[in-house]
């Protein structure tokens, strides 16, 4: 008989194991000073890439007066319990309805965080004989709503249609054989990774073929994709056939909590049968209050989006001339994929910050095959033109340094001491 | 083939089906003003028994003003990202310090929030081989976070020691068959709804029988029990014994968040791989510095939880003097148990807040046995003798008048036009 923390102390898992190493520094970094294109890290001023602020709003003076003014007001404890008990309020309603409103959808239930929120929503919406169909690139967050599913759910490949049109056949076989339940299928506006866009139009032109609702995650498109900022449904022009649309605050909105939008009957349903919204504290009056001015904000303020958009393509298509891949994105989400190992990944980053000042997030295996490295880069309206033009002259630098093999562990023998 | 949301039109779930006349009074009511002991409900004042606000913190001018001043510094963008990638700061550790050392603990991990904290925590913790042996009326929270567990989980009747004892052994049994595994037995410090403190150091007494670690979500005991207000454990006098120490922040600090202490090597390992924490943004640097205010007067100022226990016994003595069953509570929560259908629940629920001014929480069939109701009434630190005098009066009259039959159907034809 073993003890349960036995096998945690044997393996800290992918990331974990590099702790002692990577922790303050490549896991757990602090990013000092006010939120904006350049920020301090230990005492150092780097231009900041790691930040989903795409509209800048996170430092914007209109915000951070609202946010201050209304935690004045309110207090950040106001309101208390479960909003079916006790926090309900005029302003949490009223984000409601302005959201549904700007979604085009009939309601909406705001959700204290977005990783429980849609998590928890899944859950509300299927039962044992539903079927969920989904891509395979879908955030932890959607991974996790299956897990608690207890019927049936099947994979399609990444953005593939055809092979979703596959497993929908599947799906639609097994439902037919149950007797019972429906499809729910889900994916994502943008993909936070690779930035490319779920192919919404073409997968809701299934609804031809098979009956099935359809769920988005529009964390990355909210606020920067469509017209309007409405998202990648709107981008795309098929927002009617989006039946669930979720997004998260944690990103255009710089803010926390998250909301899902639909037909009234089927929100009302959610409003009181999601689990981690009955049973868990209302979200503070003053991120509600701060939310609805962020709204505001994206909504009338379309310059905005104009220079997320502006800084977007100037950083893609600077580092495409350069020759680096950039792979498929659509997006603002800017990855550049590189050929080397962790060691060098690394030491690559270090090279970053340490000498170009540069900060930006990396993904590296065991997340992503052995031998390839991504820096995700994510512009937003608060960067400049000299930080993307110091930006692509570090990576054209380093770049050069990594295929020289400059970054190889032999190459730099001293490189732990950088820390 | 059916449409998946189609079930959910036909049933609302137990609270939905009445949401139409439930809806804005019985579910989803607004308290407005800023928290105490008596808030406006639909324009009126009431005294309220329905807030978590145990120690009088949500309202306390040092609160207030910590709050509005750190939104004011900080905004409530700061900062962004998961703590992993990009979300850390000094004060989000500074939190896991003192929260660590308060709970006599070698370290803690912040959480976004409870909800997904620690359902995400037992995620994180439990393998396939490991069995979960756990409380049968622990809240909504855990059982989300069994339902992620793939392996084998033993329920034990709610608090029943000898019943635990057996589900040990059938828990031991099979890890001995598997030959892996370990077991992570799970509790609560207070239940929420009786009041009554799980039986800890019975509990713990078991680890001379058997292997196991021991996980404890004290959200109603954090701040409310033990000598310094460190809750369950401490007021047990068998802290140590406890492995895993689990509370929100959404009851005695009036905030949101969540952390757990425990082991240094075990704490890290869940910071390194708690799905819902390295995949999801920061809590708010405003939240986390109000957090650190709150926890400094929690801990600094035993006057407020005296006074809390003062008032709780105030109204548990006085409600038992005048012959209420209020069950086993040894915790300031108070739970009125008395015989009747909903419909006369609900028409006294409406009397109490129409007539009397009292608003508190209810709890009626399908949650609980039919025929049965329970008041629950949260006394807090915030409340004055003036209401504890007036609300036993209420109850003293209002029970006469459900005794008497006043609160049946028949004898109240106008009810719902009261709405």
């Amino acid at each position: 008989m073993a003890d349960i923390f036995e096998k945690l102390v044997k393996n800290y898992g992918p990331i974990g194991q590099h702790r002692e190493r990577a922790h303050g520094y490549f896991a757990f970094p602090k990013l000092e000073g006010d939120i904006g294109s350049r920020m301090k890290f230990r005492g150092k001023e780097m231009i900041v890439w790691s930040l989903n602020n795409y509209l800048g709003l996170a430092n914007h003076p209109e915000i951070r007066k609202t946010d201050a003014e209304a935690a004045k007001e309110f207090g950040l404890a106001l309101p208390m319990g479960a909003r079916m008990m006790s926090g309900n309020s005029n302003y949490h309603e009223q984000l409601e309805q302005e959201l549904a409103e700007f979604e085009q959808k009939e309601d909406a239930i705001l959700m204290n965080f977005g990783y429980q929120g849609i998590m928890s929503a899944i859950d509300a919406i299927c039962g044992r004989h539903d079927v969920i169909v989904y891509d395979a690139e879908s955030h932890a967050c959607i991974i996790d709503g299956l897990r608690l599913h207890p019927g049936h759910r099947y994979v399609f490949k990444h953005n593939d249609v055809e092979d979703l049109d596959k497993q929908l056949q599947r799906a639609a076989a097994l439902i037919e054989k149950q007797n019972a339940g429906g499809i729910l299928v889900i994916t994502e506006g943008v993909f936070g990774m690779a930035g490319d866009q779920g192919k919404l139009k073409e997968i809701a032109e299934l609804k031809n073929k098979y009956e099935f609702r359809l769920l988005v995650d529009d964390a990355h498109g909210f606020g920067t994709m469509g017209k309007t900022g409405a998202g990648a449904g709107e981008e795309q022009n098929c927002q009617d056939a989006i039946d669930l649309y979720f997004s998260t605050f944690a990103k255009s909105m710089a803010s926390i909590g998250a909301f899902m939008a639909g037909p009234k009957i089927i929100i009302d349903y959610i409003r009181y049968n999601i689990r981690s919204q009955i049973f868990a504290k209302s979200l503070p009056m003053p991120i509600v209050i701060g939310n609805l001015k962020r709204l505001e904000m994206l909504r009338t303020m379309p310059e905005l989006k104009d220079k997320l958009w502006s800084n977007a393509l100037k950083l893609q298509n600077g580092l495409k001339e350069r020759g680096f891949d950039i792979g498929k994105t659509d997006s603002p989400v800017t990855p550049v994929y590189m050929k080397g190992g962790v060691e060098e990944a690394t030491a690559m980053v270090m090279d970053l910050r340490e000498n170009y000042h540069i900060f930006c997030s990396i993904v590296v295996y065991p997340v992503i095959p052995k031998g390839h490295i991504i820096y995700r880069l994510i512009p937003t309206a608060a960067h400049t033109d000299a930080d993307i033009e110091e930006t692509l002259k570090a990576f054209t630098e380093t770049k050069a340094k990594l295929d020289a093999g400059a970054y190889k562990v032999e190459a730099i023998p001293d490189m732990a001491e950088a820390k």
